[in-house]
């Protein structure tokens, strides 16, 4: 089993069922898929399945339930999530951390669950709520405007999440035809890249650019230059016919 | 000036009203200001306010431009996102890979600009588009479902942004008065590579070493290595006489 499929995604008491639409969408794109409500306020909705856009199938597995406490019953690991410093302070980590700690949580305890509770639109979670979990999760926000929507807030945390437990996902991997444009990327060898600058060199003094022979200030910066490209050897291959080319007019006049 | 402050995001093409609002509303949260936008279909729009909810200012201060040249002409480092994979591969890097890059160019540049470009909802970005920047930043997503709302996406993006920012936000000046090595390590504005660029593409096409008219292909190619130098101001001076003296040569021939 996935890693991401053992985190469940908790709203409590969601106002907006577009919200609720949003979330599931924010969940799915990024492989979560268990999405438990307490309490939501309108739930089905046409509003949800609209904001949903493809990913009504978490909607369909959702459960709702009557207390938090119901839902992170089989979770082992509860975060919290807030965007406000809290007077009562519970341990607060980052999305970063959060999401380290349940990879390894969930890597050590093979059947275990995790769940991340995210509050009501407009006032979060009560004190008691961010009681149940070992942590809350303070997402950093601009001081002078932390509305962060509820859809965005999952985004976040889910984001996290996934980069967290890819290098577990060895079935998805992140590029699936990269071969040849890998090959197209590879870095040139030392050999080539000399082979270029010398090529370069050449015709810039046949072509009377240089005002040195040898142009070594000016072989310098190029040096410099095409090493900061990094260039591939399909990209000295372009480069080598450039020259040739202007050898070629050359040799002609 | 915060580094935050730096990067412009810039909505290429958005359709939905309701799309824009909420992404002043992700912008905002993570402390970012400034957006731009290539020919939004609806904009103004009462939706697009209504969804900023209480991020208005970041709607009453965004430009509205018709190409994307116009958007990035300011800003030195230029990235696309996309959730796809690519047939021609731009460098591809991930949210915090960009976050990290983004901090080091601004840091080491003052007065330059970041722009991160989003496309369209429906189609994202073109290649053409995406040749406009260094690099392509790839947000992974679940490969059965990556439809990544455009208010999701900036959220990512912005968050990132903002956690590798977070270190570098100080209030000490950096130095305005650059040494003469800075300025020639000093990488070159939008209008001075697309310069380079267009002299290239000419300088090639009188060579004779084009098949086709314009050389697409071979110039986004060429585009993408020279993207990758991130050329200083010098560098394209040096390239630059380079093409004049080849051009030169031909006149003689």
């Amino acid at each position: 089993m996935l890693l991401l499929d053992k985190i469940m995604v908790v709203l409590v008491e969601p106002s907006h069922p577009g919200n609720i639409g949003a979330v599931a969408r924010s969940m799915k794109t990024m492989g979560l898929s268990h999405l438990v409500m307490v309490k939501p306020k309108k739930f089905p909705h046409y509003e949800a399945s609209k904001r949903a856009a493809g990913a009504e199938s978490v909607l369909l597995d959702a459960h709702v339930v009557d207390t938090v406490e119901q839902a992170v019953a089989e979770c082992s690991l509860v975060l919290g999530t807030s965007v406000r410093d809290r007077e009562v302070s519970w341990p607060t980590i980052s999305p970063r951390l959060a999401a380290e700690q349940a990879t390894a949580h969930l890597n050590a305890h093979n059947s275990h669950r995790a769940a991340i509770l995210f509050g009501r639109e407009s006032s979060g979670l009560s004190n008691e709520e961010l009681d149940l979990g070992q942590a809350q999760i303070r997402i950093d926000a601009n001081s002078d405007y932390s509305s962060l929507n509820l859809a965005s807030a999952v985004q976040i945390i889910c984001y996290e999440m996934r980069v967290a437990m890819k290098q577990g996902l060895s079935d998805e991997p992140l590029n699936e035809n990269l071969t040849r444009a890998q090959l197209r990327q590879r870095s040139a060898s030392e050999e080539l890249r000399a082979g270029h600058l010398q090529h370069l060199q050449e015709t810039l003094e046949q072509l009377d650019f240089v005002k040195s022979k040898p142009p070594t200030m000016l072989m310098r910066k190029l040096t410099r230059l095409y090493n900061k490209a990094d260039l591939s050897i399909e990209e000295i291959q372009i480069l080598r016919g450039i020259l040739s080319a202007i050898q070629n007019q050359q040799h002609r006049s």
